[in-house]
């Protein structure tokens, strides 16, 4: 049976769960999943739920209209997805192959719940994989004096292709504002450091000079200011002095991949909820 | 203010947690934290909810009586807890002091939301300890003979000091069953291997002759199979051929101590569910 | 410049280091690693010499010849490998793709220190990612009838193509005594538990159902009896009560895919030593 | 039997382990652990090994002289210290009990190879806990006026009781480079974040805004620029938008305290050998 996801946030205050929870039951909505959070501090609340698509509780116009009312009533962001409409992602690659590919594993093995219509790069290097998995490949090499001549036709072609969600699956350029904007919420990147350690270029480089005892990878939104965005998944090995950089970056790469391929499959199933610099995981 | 805590489970079905937040709503209740979880093998609702104590909310005998006729409606297994009123647990010990050390300084940090009236021991050895933390030390030596016997008054000693919950941190005796009886769900332990590997005696020498890389600690619910009752919770720590049998245990009491220090804690705040032979852990 | 690696087992006594590494330097070779190690209840002395090889340190006869003298002497279990022979593997699979693939694409990355000249299943479903690699695929289909007769001609096409080390991944049968004896020490595992827990067929399942807090995978070398052959490497992973078999099968795929390229990456840089049910890993 | 220890570092060049090991066995040494590493990038050579007292290989002054000019002969850097010998340390702390009670369990459990002959604090607070353990306290309140000439009162006071090593278990003053040069590599701190994330104040509230998966602690040696010292161990712990500021303070002490631990447990060993900016752990 299919089934649909509302994330809502608002002002915390008494009687939400009964509200939203009474609004499902009254349309005879069976909840499969349910996940509520307040933040004391910041007296907001923040929710997820998941009920099976049936009669009443279809997502007809009159079923949003009313939901609509509701949510204005208690002035919250929300949004409603049928669990069906897969989303669409554009897979950005430079060289490095290790993300893409493990993505591109999980998405041939239907474990990924995403349509992957097209991947971008700014070199040629990569497409003998996208040609594997039988999935278009645009090559946009970037030059400072082309970079934003080459983004209208990105932009233009994500459009095309009704792209949701940008993944940055190590694509060594940085977006510029006007790209971003146009993605809000809606870019995943993965820095192959622990953030907020080792900001920018080179993070391994740096690590092993600073001699840390682990290293990590983060996979967070891109905002305009460069690795500063909310953090949607972080994990660390323990690496040792008997590892050379070179080790560092052959150690780096399995994490990069597994921290990514977790943060993507969060995203696509609607369990990451942007809040200021944070999100809140429904797992 | 002060809270109350519901846990239940029934079978699911439409409509439960708009029922269930509908009763506390129409009581002016408000929900501070909500977790909800379906087993959909099983077929079973699980839900636990906190609210603010405050007017039409309180645990009036009149609220739980109308509580009550929701739940016999749904068929449900069910427990409210004013959380003002803290568990009070009976430390049971052997020689071993790490566990003891572990709970009793997080309690005189008032880190552990527990009463701790007593402590049980088949040994004097830890009477010390005790009175640094200045709690009655009760010291019964067991033998084959007299273990009914001594059982007997240490089930009493406990009746005594009101005693919700018995931990045993490293007490190297097997209780009886009608001891086990006696507190149904309510005995902790801690079992210092990765369980269900290594049941039984000597699961470090065991670790160590079948030359595992990693070992463990399991917190776990007392039932009347040896180390087979619900977990609460494990952790594991990574060990090398460089690692003596001495190393093994060195090393393995640091995660003893910390797993059962997390499972009381979890325990203590009622966020644990004991379903047939594991547990919904509420986080 | 090219080194040669020696793995150097017998019992302890005094001046064996003084002894190796004198007969190195007297030959003028670079020792570029040296991991010694001394297991003080066995009193067995174990060591492994990475150096280059150039001039008199060069694996001549005579070089062979003298340090044969040195072992004998002492009563050593010993192998001098030069690290340009790179082992040659077969992969065993069955259907599932996920090892084959993590394992494929780190030979592809030039990352495993290794030959794949063939890939072996008693499945036809996985060629297509053989030809991917451009490596030969061969089905033998395995019945309880045909089970030795094809075995026979499995290990006929690996002495043909020299095969040193066969590495089963998730390959669903088990392996003749006979198989077995052909390759000693050199058939390497995945089992998807945390060994000794859940030995045998199903382990998610039997980990589910017991309802614990960590599922592991091991990687280990095949002995007679199964499940029991001395362990290379483990690792796990958290898992809740949220997580469905169907979960904890797809949270383990990563699992089993990483520890066993780790333990394949250890096996074929001469990096472990089996000793009794155990294994030295020389990191 | 009683053992020594030897740590030196030097150039890498040909014969290095020859020429050691060859001396110890001259000497009728029975070496019990040698650990070494190249580090091929700055091409040094470290090394430790420990082997049994005994005869000639006792540390006379003739051995001692003679190491020296084999040392001088390599021009290396070296210390060799009777295992008997333990390093005298005193415990700086100021108002948190966490990181003190630690390691003073650890030392009452015969489980740190050291003395504690002080512990100083820049408050009353923690005295109780020395007068449990039978150490004295010293009370030397620090103010910007009085901070110098309070100093140098605690310097005398360590001059006094031998110590080796300062070990800082949260001790919230910074100390002036006047009194870290008086223990030159032999002051050990406990920062409560992931190195080199969230240097200074505060790290737990940065790390709370920042919205981190994991928070960390770091044990470093003491050196002029803060929190810049080579780390010693590092480790991380699972976070999630659940915890609150307090939660993550709670959490952070359990890897405070472990990590504290386990740095001083290799340092008092002679298992840490500094390099520049890093540190090689022989373990």
């Amino acid at each position: 049976m299919s089934s649909a996801t509302l994330i809502l946030s608002c002002t915390d205050r008494k009687g939400l769960v009964a509200k939203i929870s009474q609004f499902l039951y009254q349309r005879d909505a069976n909840i499969i999943d349910l996940d509520e959070h307040v933040d004391k501090n910041e007296k907001m609340f923040f929710i997820r739920i998941e009920w099976e698509l049936n009669g009443k509780a279809n997502l007809t116009d009159e079923f949003i209209g009313e939901f609509k009312k509701l949510a204005d009533e208690i002035g919250a962001n929300w949004e409603i997805k049928p669990n069906e409409n897969k989303k669409r992602l554009a897979i950005f690659v430079s060289k490095y192959d290790h993300c893409l590919l493990e993505i591109l594993w999980r998405y041939s093995n239907n474990e990924l719940h995403a349509e992957i219509p097209l991947i971008i790069s700014n070199h040629p290097d990569l497409e003998h994989v996208a040609r594997q998995y039988a999935i278009p490949y645009y090559c946009f090499p970037i030059t400072k004096e082309n970079k934003r001549e080459q983004e209208e036709k990105e932009l233009e072609l994500l459009k095309e292709h009704r792209i949701d969600t940008v993944i940055l699956a190590r694509y060594m350029q940085i977006l510029t504002p006007r790209f971003i904007a146009a993605y809000p919420n809606n870019i995943i990147n993965i820095h192959h450091s622990f953030l907020p350690a080792f900001i920018g270029a080179d993070p391994y480089k740096k690590a092993y000079e600073r001699g840390v005892k682990l290293i990590g990878a983060t996979s967070h939104y891109v905002t305009e200011e460069l690795d500063e965005g909310p953090i949607i998944e972080q994990d660390v090995i323990r690496i040792s002095h008997k590892d050379s950089l070179k080790d560092l970056i052959r150690k780096g790469r399995d994490l990069e991949r597994l921290v990514l391929a977790r943060a993507v499959d969060l995203h696509v199933n609607n369990r990451v909820l942007q809040y200021g610099k944070k999100t809140i995981i429904f797992e």
